[in-house]
């Protein structure tokens, strides 16, 4: 896999030297990334140059650029590993504690009154301690990023991004779980047992198919909401992308034929909401039969890649395997999201240029879209579990704001995950209140 | 038990008018813990009055100041439960996320490349991750304060006041988790689960004896500290106040005799750290047969409280039964630490006026004193464990910075906690290095 790179390269000050050095990476088929001058003497520049590359690319770039007469390579640089110094999370302290009120009010012996206050009445937790403001970001290691089962631990870095991100997007409290556990039951029994620490449980990075069986369980066992974001943050920022495109092309979404390659949790996840939001057939494909089982069961098609490719009018790829739908599959007018991170099954250029209406890939349509708003909007709504409405509410949300140029809006603009947690929050509560009139409870019954 | 009230009274501008309010609370028997101007007019002012009085005392305290020609009671504020909307602690990012490069730094792509990094050697989540910063705060809720089994929930309060604290005294990042279970096994289970996540375990208000055995469990089956705070937290700043109470009055703390009223997780925890210490005669009283035979087993003596009082130069009473030890029982010369809170077994001023050379109470001999360096020195020394060397450096430190007028330092000194944690970090590598020594690791065998 692609992973980014940072080489500290030195360049005399003469025209055109960092020209050439870009030439140079250029040649060895290297996107450049990023560029930042890190320091600059009075003949010489160091420039911080941040690449895509493989690790087996690097002794070229070396090879190369020390041939240059007027550059230096200088090494690799951490920007990455300085950046995760000490983590990427912590928790503070929400108040003062400077005199002896403030600790008698918040610790021994007023603390006293706030917990007795909870005891008689547990609602008042919801208020009086920040566990509604509180994920739990639970993995067991298995399927981390496109890297496969490299253990908790290792995916401890991906899940206290998570939590950076519910905190800077969503302003909320994620604390990364991790389980030295495969066994489904076994996993699901600890959460459990943890849960009455936590508003919500966001499952990450648990292979299929324990994934599913993890969330369903949890989900009927749990009063509060629980979500397996790979399998439904995926759908949902895929559901907005293709509100988007559809709309633009005056297609009408659910009468389309969508293809699911790769029917691993985002795969499932992805046929499964568009199925719900009433796409009415769904074509899906995976060399592992029981994935291909379990979308059949689901009501949807199973097929091989090439007819896939031929039947379907929007594309949607999950495999993790780079360069899968070559461009020649690739009919003129279809809709391709090919979503493996970091390297897409077929690159956007390469499908436009082949005649697809729409293309992006995983770099867009990420999920970090998705979960701080489904998260915040269920908390703030006091939701006990994360419904379709919700989800659609989210996921139309996000089209509606998306700009004119683009499938879905800026993950870093913080107001776009307020407005999703708005809508999912509207949702929550107005599908709760669709609940008691269908129950009748708070309508007579004449 | 006592807890603080915060009334809110308008008093007129007549001189006096606020002395007439104060004398009515004094003539009640309630003492006035702070007293705040929240509001001043033309003609009168609002007064946040703290006191610490029984809940059917306001009734009492109502009659009377609205009988006062110049004052009215308004109400009861909630300062306490103010300070606790929304809860005591958050998670923040520890980096900026305003830009794509940092997004792609710590999230993906970059993030995969620090996972693959601690794949291959797990020692770097020391630092790539917050693991070593973050501590478990664990409970089942069963022995929340003096307040006896709430239940975990109702205990939340106290686990993000501890966190809190952990954030503002050392620097750490506290996170509650809150079990449901009262079973010893399935609590090791649970917590040996998760332990993964945390680069400690702080377990806290969990009841005598299950607490026992769950942190002897824990401490031999995981490889990184764990601390029953009640137990040892306690016993750290108890044994401090001695080292600082036996010096003054020039005598062997060693050489006394020690009583200890009450066995649970507290007087067993204090009873362990005195013998460990040196201290060769610790005498234990408790109602419970099963906590006398506890002590007894460990090499301590037991006895009624009357003899006990009579036999020991100093008495560490931790029962939480108010106004236990009658003055009459205080010999001359006794050290007397009456440790519940909030209401002692005998007021530190009652005691001192039997003769006693040094009364404390649990405000001051207070277990905030020691848990937040405790950890922070542990998880600095990247300690796999809590020592009894640890402990006791913890302990001297305490009793070396105390001031002169006081048993310890005081709590919100943050400098205290450095000092704290710079010994127990010394006291780990130096343990660390005696045991290489032993095994003849790193010295030659000649």
């Amino acid at each position: 896999m692609k992973i980014p790179e940072i080489l500290l390269v030195e360049s005399q000050h003469k025209p055109g030297s960092l020209a050439k050095i870009l030439q140079v990476i250029g040649d060895l088929g290297l996107l450049v990334e990023n560029l930042d001058a890190v320091r600059r003497d009075q003949d010489k520049t160091v420039w911080e140059i941040t690449l895509e590359m493989d690790e087996d690319a690097y002794v070229n770039v070396d090879e190369k650029i020390s041939a240059l007469p007027n550059a230096r390579l200088l090494g690799k640089s951490d920007r990455v590993f300085n950046r995760h110094q000490g983590g990427k999370i912590q928790t503070v302290s929400r108040l003062p504690i400077d005199t002896l009120q403030e600790l008698r009010d918040i610790y021994t012996p007023g603390v006293a009154r706030v917990c007795l206050a909870i005891q008689k009445d547990p609602a008042l937790a919801a208020r009086y301690t920040a566990r509604q403001q509180t994920v739990a970001i639970v993995t067991n290691g298995t399927a981390i990023l496109g890297l496969g089962n490299i253990g908790p631990l290792a995916g401890l870095p991906v899940m206290e991004g998570k939590a950076a991100l519910l905190a800077k997007l969503a302003n909320l409290s994620g604390v990364p779980i991790l389980l030295e556990e495969t066994n489904a039951e076994d996993i699901i029994d600890i959460v459990t047992s943890i849960a009455p620490s936590f508003g919500a449980i966001q499952l990450e990075d648990i292979a299929a198919p324990e994934c599913f069986e993890i969330e369903s369980r949890l989900r009927e066992r749990l009063d509060i909401p629980v979500l397996h974001d790979d399998q439904h943050g995926t759908a949902v920022v895929t559901l907005a992308a293709l509100i988007s495109a559809t709309r633009r092309v005056s297609l009408d979404l659910r009468s389309c034929v969508i293809g699911q390659i790769g029917l691993g949790a985002a795969g499932i996840g992805i046929s499964r909401l568009m199925m719900a939001y009433g796409v009415r057939d769904v074509i899906g494909t995976d060399l592992n039969s029981g994935a291909r089982k379990m979308l059949e069961n689901m009501g949807g098609r199973t097929t091989g890649l090439a007819e896939l490719m031929q039947q379907a009018d929007i594309i949607i790829s999950t495999t993790g395997v780079k360069g899968l739908i070559k461009p020649e599959m690739v009919r003129k007018g279809q809709v391709i999201l090919a979503l493996s991170n970091p390297d897409a099954e077929i690159e956007p250029r390469v499908a436009l240029a082949q005649g697809a209406a729409f293309a992006a890939d995983g770099k867009s349509i990420n999920n970090v879209l998705g979960f701080p708003g489904l998260f915040r909007g269920a908390l703030d709504a006091g939701a006990r579990t994360f419904t379709d409405a919700m989800l659609f509410a989210a996921a139309e949300t996000l089209a509606l704001i998306a700009p004119d140029n683009e499938l879905v809006p800026d993950p870093l603009n913080l107001d776009v995950h307020k407005a999703v947690a708005e809508a999912v929050a509207f949702a929550a509560r107005h599908g709760a209140l669709q609940d008691a009139e269908e129950s009748g409870e708070e309508l007579s019954q004449d």
